[in-house]
């Protein structure tokens, strides 16, 4: 039967100091979060406008204003708050801390005597409450805003912002259930916050409330055509009939690919996940399975992007993935990493923690420019300016960073996902010794007898210390320049003179060949006991014992499979995680002339620039085209030899607008 | 300075007897022509309304129904007589004769008493007559008309719809010009028809008033833009701020890029070539010039295909050719052949030939089933069925021809082109002794003596029988299995004993190795007279002498300028003018997971089939590449041998419904 196999952990049991991550984190409290307050509170010239703080005085009586902004401008200010909270646990900041408080103080005027809780409604279209679920995002924005009040509760111990929410969501369970009013959410968000509220209240209703909406989406008759049937306004033009859009084309435990509005899908997917290790559902748990591969086997880029198609920001068919009128919204790789940390909680296998890490080391990171201060809402594998950003097709397709957006879901989605990368890094699984059989043994794969010991799981190579329960309480101090490098080097350090327990540590599936040495000596590789691609070390640990791993990090030419259309041909360079990109600022214009040689040689070299800093550059030997004056010729182009700078794809559009592209012509 | 090279000659001068195109008349002639006319008719079940005739009835008061259809639907009717006209060129047919005469009967009814013709603003909206010029078409279904007029005037000598479009033209010249009102058309034609109607009737009015339209486009202040502000109605949402669409960017002589909506921009350039012949000015041939490099060495796809973007029905920018999001309207590959013809007539020059041939062989035939009664408006280098007419991107991409179109500009204008094919293979120069330097001297070529003597120009290989006035008279037969072969053979008959002439004869940009004889004497290589892509043959030619070319015709490796993203690192498959391509009926699904070695074999092979008739095919040892499960994998994909069978692409969507595609990677 299917449970978690990982407890929630508090996110400061994991303090990271790390060269690569730190400088995001750092990057996050001391600019994003600010330059977002000030956007969220209009005080920045020459950004697209927010007025979402605005919103809220207004609905609370203490502005005239008019609303302004999309239907669900109050997430912005839910994400924020949330990163706030997340912050805290990082670099605690009193005065931040109160103007967090004020503003939480305004959502709770805002909020009507019945405990809903959504300015757009309250302040433009009273009348229009909850009748349109489908496009109106009323659910939506609850549920960002019940992530914001557990973290906040979580980070400062308050309960002012989880006391309102709890009421919105008192609200939404007297409104909708069984035997209650029907309805389902158009964007999924709701299930998974709900979740988190149970966890953080011990509330049994908001498991269930969550539990019904995931179990009404996909059933007859058609929620959304209902809805449509019975309401006589639109707020937008779409209409309910597309049943993939919102994933609502059969009952989610039938659904065996992802569809439609990928954002949607991936907080969806994410809460099924959630609840099927909540309620040990084993049909949802496959459905989980089934999603994940349809998702990260047939519709994912090779950085993390999901969504090939700017229609409806969604799945298009299997394998089609076009690089150049791609969608791969920011959001979307984050719901991505949601859903792969739910599975990874449930099953520790790299299938799970292998894409987490790949949609943050490339398709989450490009959605911010280096200074914090511009973000991308797509985040395309080629660019060609003068096309890109222009022309129809590609109008979605910017290729330079804006500095907000009005629809600004991605900025706040990148500062508290990154504000609370600990939780990704790090599980633990303590006094768990019941034997209940894990989905391993459901696959036929026998749980080795240090199962039944605490285990530790190093999902993600982070520098700094880790605090568990684990045999009676240690402390792991991880040491790595990883991405950079393949070296990590874990120190334990037991609270008393000894600690059994399992350290399992993922062994990357991009990894050919790896070294593991305890207290420096090399452990033979044949007698590892390695399992769904974590390495597995119990013993009773004492002071200063250390486990290092050295991945062979080698520059990786990545081949895309050859039903992808667009990739037919080509290759991508990849080293350790990272994916790597030409740039037009370090190779020239017509990058599409450029041929990779079979042979060629491709070296991993230190780089340094004054706008990305120190990263390492991937150079190779290549060719470049000649272009002649005839449009088509029976001879093959003449070639010139050239040197390329592949840079990581995450520092992408940080210089000048150029083109940069990922798949590479192999010849 | 510029002016034609060649005369009008009457479509009669040359009677196609031939192996290829005879198929094609015939199916215009005996198929297509009576299916039009039951569709113009509303006789077909199952096809999509059309209602043009209809409108006529109810215009001349002959019925009492609702217009229905586009605002430019009277131009399906305008270019179905037309290919009834040159139809009857071919093959005499009273019955069709009278049916035709009728409905010229009809539209002289529905004529109003100042010569207006248009049966949407006659019976719709009499109020708002040429007060929208950008977007209703009635310049459009003038010029159509005209073409119509002077068609059945040369075919059979009747006044009857020129006398008609005569009082149209009047119409027209009377409200616009210098001094009168102002005014372009938003999708040109009417230049065009004008010159035409201008050499049928001598009418100078004419050829000023084609001038006038033609000399004020792009003029300041801009037309469109002033017209809109003048309107307080709209047809459409169109406004006429995109300065490409119409080709209003710049006066016409300083236009130095093909841009915007592909047929209007065709249709312009096909009158400014004419105009610029017709009154010699050398700046208009210039741009002509300057606009057909554009189009063809930098926007046109293999097949003579334009217009990258169903944005517009648009150019985009040079060397975006995608495959799959192509427009490449058939019109818009007619309207290149008609800019190609008229080029040629100012300067012969493969250039314009080898692009009239390409477009001809390849993105027309394709527009049209092998059956005559199916036909393409979008004619794609890359159909993947799934995505392909379902995805929104895809969406205009429709992987089967439909019987008929709501906007149905392509299937008439296939009849009217085929049916007129005797126009685009001969060319006639006699007695132009006058030693007017021509545009090739003005490049600083000598013309040589034997551009003083009467020339024929042979600029297609097409089986039949060639009456000229060249030399005193003389019929040249021309026999050849063209383009499944390479031989030519001409057999001169002059009318008296001898006849000194020259026979110009286009030696085609495609082929490497050709061998000439005359009357079975091979002639050296190095003494012929090659100019511009012509061997000129100049003698005195008597009874029974034969002039034998025998062109080499591998199967060839094309290749795109390397600035085409969209096909790097693809080859694509040619012999002769046609263009190959892979379909599913072949070679199975997932096409592209095709690849081509450089050293595999490419034969040409007689082929039969049920459907396509008899035809040459082209197999290639090639690979196929084997998916596994990954998405992406460090290893090169697994590949199979298998054997690749092409078909021409204008043969390709004749069978079930399935992949096809032109480019295909080069390992």
């Amino acid at each position: 039967m299917v449970k978690k196999q990982e407890h929630e952990i508090p996110l400061t049991s994991f303090r990271i100091e790390d060269s690569f991550w730190s400088y995001f984190q750092k990057l996050v409290t001391d600019v994003v979060i600010p330059y977002q307050e000030q956007i969220l509170n209009d005080e920045l010239p020459d950004v697209e406008k927010s007025h979402a703080i605005e919103n809220f005085r207004i609905a609370a009586g203490k502005s005239d204003g008019e609303y302004y902004g999309m239907v669900f401008q109050d997430s912005d200010v839910a994400k924020w708050l949330e990163a706030v909270a997340y912050s805290l646990t990082l670099n605690p900041n009193p005065e931040l801390e109160k103007r967090a408080d004020d503003i939480i103080e305004l959502i709770g005027q805002a909020q009507q005597e019945d405990g809903y809780l959504n300015t757009y409604f309250t302040v433009k279209e009273p009348e229009h409450r909850w009748q349109n679920l489908h496009d109106c995002h009323e659910l939506y924005c609850a549920g960002h805003m019940i992530e914001a009040a557990v973290a906040w509760y979580e980070s400062t111990g308050k309960t002012n912002l989880l006391d309102i929410m709890c009421r919105m969501a008192d609200h939404i369970d007297n409104r909708f259930g069984k035997g209650k009013v029907r309805g389902i959410p158009g964007h999924e968000e709701i299930e998974l916050a709900l979740l988190r509220l149970y966890r953080a209240t011990g509330e049994e209703r908001y498991l269930h409330l969550s539990q019904y909406f995931i179990d009404e989406r996909g059933t007859q008759p058609d929620y959304f055509e209902e809805e449509e049937k019975n309401r006589g306004w639109h707020f937008w033009s779409k209409d309910g009939s597309d049943k993939n859009y919102a994933q609502n084309y059969a009952p989610v435990r039938e659904q065996d690919h992802a569809t439609g509005h990928s954002v949607r899908a991936m907080y969806l997917y994410t809460a099924m996940a959630d609840l099927a290790g909540e309620i040990h559902d084993e049909s949802l748990w496959q459905a989980c399975l089934r999603l994940f591969d349809s998702t990260v086997n047939r519709q994912m880029y090779l950085t993390g992007g999901i969504g090939s198609s700017v229609h409806g920001e969604a799945f298009t068919v299997d394998y089609d993935l076009p690089n150049d009128t791609i969608y791969a919204e920011t959001c979307a790789s984050i719901g991505l990493v949601f859903f792969a940390r739910r599975m990874l909680e449930l099953k520790p296998d790299r299938r799970f923690s292998d894409v987490m890490e790949r949609a943050l080391y490339n398709g989450v990171l490009s959605g911010m420019q280096h200074d914090g201060k511009r973000f991308f809402y797509v985040n395309p594998l080629e660019v060609i300016p003068g096309l890109s950003g222009v022309q129809p097709e590609y109008k979605h397709v910017i290729p330079k960073r804006p500095k907000w957006y009005a629809c600004a879901c991605c900025p706040p989605n990148v500062s508290r996902l990154l504000t609370s990368l600990s939780a990704y890094a790090w599980g633990e699984s303590v006094g768990q010794n019941d034997k209940t059989p894990s989905p391993a043994d459901s696959e036929n794969e026998a749980a080795a007898s240090t199962d039944t010991c605490d285990t530790v799981y190093s999902h993600l190579y982070i520098g700094g210390t880790f605090t568990s329960k684990a045999g009676g309480g240690v402390t792991i101090r991880t040491e790595t320049s990883y991405p950079w490098d393949g070296a990590v080097c874990y120190t334990v350090t037991p609270d008393s003179a000894a600690s059994e327990f399992t350290l399992a540590v993922r062994i990357p599936g991009w990894c050919r060949d790896f070294l593991v040495s305890l207290n420096g000596q090399v452990l033979d590789t044949n007698s590892l006991d390695l399992r769904d691609g974590y390495l597995y070390v119990n013993r009773s640990w004492t002071n200063g014992d250390q486990l290092k791993l050295s991945f062979d990090m080698p520059v990786r030419r990545v081949y895309a499979n050859p039903l992808v259309r667009e990739d037919a041909g080509c290759v991508a360079l990849m080293r350790g995680p990272l994916v790597y990109c030409l740039e037009q600022e370090d190779n020239g214009p017509q990058l599409q002339t450029v041929r990779l040689p079979k042979d060629s040689i491709l070296t991993a070299e230190n780089a340094s620039d004054p706008v990305l800093g120190s990263y390492t550059a991937v150079r190779a030997t290549a060719l470049r085209l000649t272009p002649g004056d005839d449009l088509y010729s029976d001879e093959p182009p003449k070639a010139e030899e050239t040197v390329l700078h592949a840079v990581p794809y995450y520092l992408w559009g940080n210089r000048s607008e150029g083109e940069m592209r990922v798949w590479i012509p192999e010849v």
